[in-house]
């Protein structure tokens, strides 16, 4: 059998847009001599919709897409993943559900049946699981249709759910299995993905296909990286990562006929070691999925320009360098916005960043609006010491500064923030934590080195004494954030297995951190649980980012 | 039997202090010579724990309370809730269970069936499903203990779930039903709980008693309203609102040791029409639950003192009231921040507003940082019309000056924003919309006068001027919020029926609501979601308030 993947990047709602891709999918499905195009899960509304599901209006929209699809399924088999609504009154009214259109008609729906629930997944809000499998037949060929996560349950020492939504299907012997996904990217999910996938294939032994979103949605990065694995266990073909991609495979001889497909990359799921776990090409994915989130955060919301602050460190220096290439450099405007505290290399080395990459940057001093908030509180706070309040009082200003910029001319901001200091809360809220998407919000400080490198090298875009200077926020007199913080090489690994991880403090002092290290550093992750609620949402490149994945009291009182 | 239900007003992750108010109740109720003795659902750890429940060691600290009181269970019996382990491979590693301690041992333990995973409930993220029923005899009675939800699909017509705990325990033919929970106010929400528990008690002709928490964690308030409903559905005792309480009942014989119980108020559950559905002491209702919020959100985060802008206007007006009443008068600082925008009479209003209360109030003038921005910026702005930058520009010149004297003094910024300007957009990002919690985010503008009258309905507190002035953010020459904005009265019904009741553009229109105003509100709801995803913590008072109980796409593209 012919069977065409389109690998297409949604929007959510934005049922028109999604539509007219899917049919020019279909058109030129039908020009290639495919028997069956496949779509990805939830295709017709995009992924995730969210509480948009608890419209009626917004079913009704997914269902006119799958009718209209439906009408063009008369030459082709169609396979689309949409909401359908639960006709039964025990249950949530909602299925998530693949329906198979051929001849003008739907002739099968599979439901999911194992939702995930857990990081950034809600699908059980919404969702009614499935509890009846059933092969559906076409073209003579028995095909056992899935969505997503229904294969995830391969391994056998670590099963999230009480069926098996394969077991069930194969005993109905099929000879094919097709399953529509919508698998966000992390920097260790890639070859995990390929794994399960290549275990299923040859657990059943029948060959597999396999579609994915491909896009970001704010927060969320699909990579696509849609397969065609063979019975054996083994990709045949491997379509596009962070790109639009269609191809047509034919399930008894291979014919991808698109180029030749890209490395996957040897990225290993991370052990249980110490170690980030940044291994092999994850930086390159990382940059390639940061890059993609910009533009389609962009892209999707109608803006074109940027703006950011720099400060002459590297996170605004690596977040710009993204942004230029992201929308490029003439879309994206930096600010320095230098106090009486700032180095005078802050200053250099960002001019020397931006000459580089041929884009504007202002230089806008914020000695008078910092005096004038002095000003008015010298009357209140007397001859209380300089502290906090003062350091605070520059970077709000700052934020003040790039927002009524954004708002004068449309640029969007965008902030600069790591993952290593949002976990400990050494950010100023309504200051340097401002912005419409953070970048950079989770790559911890030693991974936003890692990556400065990386766009580095081929030749110097990032000055090397950004990269090479101690790290300081500037808001006092020779000010690094070593006084206030453990060094970034350890910090960074506590952060990782206390955040990633899930390792509690016994764990962490049986892996070599010092007692009273670990007790100050979880701390000041709990403790800061109210700034990290008010940030923009955050770019998700790992398997545990800051958002609606990681959701955690602010009045607590475990571990702070 | 002799049963003592203690409604405790517990603190997520505080395991000392959890423990030590269960103690103490344990010997109050041996004291009181009670048969057996109730705490709520997850009363170990509090509600919600969130994602705190992945971490092993949370899990073990719950063990360990629930062992430490396995041993006082020596002379009473014990039920309270904690998670625990679920032994099996398959499904999720824990259960959400109800302990049944005696003779210093556990005799029985109900794992929760009904996981609720909507609104801001997220339980089957962690917890497996129970599907084995069994009755607990305890002193020659048969028990029939479920956990929270588990009671909740006594309605017919509307079956969120496929299967039913208490139908099931009801073949075992048990004496009493005992119900363990954690159940949040809304202001429609205490007469539905007594309405399915009643109906509960009289479907299966069996006593019931039923303990719920009391107090507030960050946005979730919890009302207590614990009950003893008879077998005839008659509610026999009630305990109190809003407050810690303990009583001891005799189930074949009422008695209840404390005073008599309060009324729960005739609010009924919100019909299909167009009002608001606030009715009878609703409104009374929401005033006790954000003096708790307010309360709990101080003490458990370990502050005492509040500071807010003072603009004149309503919603910052009431705000200081609840403020003052929750923390006392003293503890709050007001801060008057006028421009040259804004009218003599905002500052006199204040002013007078402060003296009522006898609370300190400031005057910070903002024109010097606002003209500072202005001249920082003036090389770039050129001559540009004045218009939302340098609106934006003093409402963030505004929180800059609140924060610093947040980070001088130790103060926690209360938000003063309201749900119909949250909802809409109209505020300032980094501006008006800053602040450690929102106070008033869950009422729409109508509802905050409704909320004023009834602070003033002894005598004045707030002066008549704030209330009958037409609303004004004065951020430009005579502005009104009615240039920008539909008028509140029909804005507020709109808003009421797309955000709690999920009615979609053609309902809306259905109902009698313009066409084009529906096109315009729905549209601002949708796309100011970027902005409500950076705000505060929101007091939620209603069924379905801006925060964790509503997720939905910053980049989406449906009615936007």
């Amino acid at each position: 059998m012919r069977i065409a993947l389109a690998q297409i990047n949604y929007h959510i709602g934005n049922f028109d847009d999604n539509l007219s891709k899917m049919e020019a999918a279909v058109a030129k499905a039908i020009a290639d001599k495919a028997d069956l195009v496949v779509f990805a899960e939830l295709a017709v509304c995009g992924y995730p919709p969210r509480d948009f599901l608890e419209f009626a209006d917004f079913i009704e929209r997914c269902q006119a897409s799958v009718k209209r699809l439906e009408v063009l399924s008369a030459d082709i088999g169609i396979i689309v993943g949409s909401p359908s609504v639960n006709p039964k009154i025990e249950g949530k009214n909602l299925h998530n559900s693949a329906y198979f259109l051929s001849g003008g008609k739907t002739i099968g729906v599979a439901h999911k049946a194992l939702l995930p629930n857990y990081d950034i997944f809600d699908e059980y809000r919404y969702f009614e699981p499935n509890t009846v499998f059933e092969c559906i037949v076409f073209k003579g060929k028995k095909i056992a249709l899935t969505v997503c996560e229904d294969l995830w349950d391969i391994d056998e020492d670590d099963k999230l759910y009480v069926i098996s939504p394969m077991q069930e299907l194969a005993k109905q012997q099929p000879d094919l299995m097709i399953n529509i996904a919508a698998s966000p990217f992390d920097y260790e999910h890639a070859a995990e993905r390929e794994r399960v996938l290549r275990k299923n294939a040859s657990t059943y032994k029948l060959p597999l296909l396999y579609v994915n979103h491909v896009g970001a949605q704010t927060e969320l990065i699909f990579d696509g990286g849609s397969v065609f694995v063979g019975a054996d266990g083994e990709v045949n073909s491997r379509m596009k990562f962070f790109e639009e991609d269609f191809a047509v495979f034919d399930t008894e001889k291979v014919i991808d006929e698109d180029n030749s497909p890209p490395k996957v990359g040897g990225v290993t799921a991370g052990g249980g070691d110490t170690s980030l776990a940044l291994e092999d090409n994850s930086i390159k994915l990382i940059h390639d999925a940061l890059l993609l989130g910009i533009k389609d955060y962009f892209k999707k919301l109608g803006f074109t320009k940027a703006i950011l602050g720099l400060s002459g460190g590297i996170d605004s220096a690596v977040t710009l360098v993204l942004a230029a290439r992201a929308l490029g450099a003439n879309n994206v405007l930096s600010v320095m916005l230098p106090s009486e505290f700032s180095t005078g290399h802050s200053v250099s080395d960002s001019v020397e960043l931006c000459q580089n990459l041929k884009s504007e940057v202002y230089n806008i001093p914020i000695e008078k609006p910092f005096n004038s908030f002095r000003e008015v509180l010298a009357p209140y706070f007397q001859d209380l010491p300089f502290n906090v309040a003062e350091e605070n009082m520059q970077a709000r200003s700052r934020a003040v500064i790039l927002m009524a910029l954004s708002n004068k001319f449309g640029y969007i901001l965008l902030n600069t923030s790591n993952k290593s200091e949002a976990a400990v809360g050494y950010g100023t809220l309504y200051g340097d934590m401002c912005g419409g998407i953070s970048v950079l919000g989770d790559l911890y400080k030693t991974q936003v080195y890692e990556l400065a490198r990386y766009i580095n090298k081929n030749g110097e875009v990032i000055p090397e004494n950004i990269i090479t200077k101690a790290p300081s926020a500037e808001l006092r007199p020779n000010q690094k954030d070593s006084d206030s913080l453990p060094d970034y090489d350890i910090l960074d690994k506590v952060l990782y297995q206390y955040i990633e991880k899930r390792q509690g403090p016994r764990e962490l002092i049986a892996m070599g951190f010092d007692e009273a290290l670990v007790a100050r550093v979880l701390k000041l992750v709990n403790m800061n649980e109210y700034k990290r609620h008010q940030t923009p949402p955050i770019l998700r490149v790992s398997a545990k980012a800051f958002g609606q994945g990681r959701r955690l009291p602010i009045v607590g009182k475990y571990l702070s």
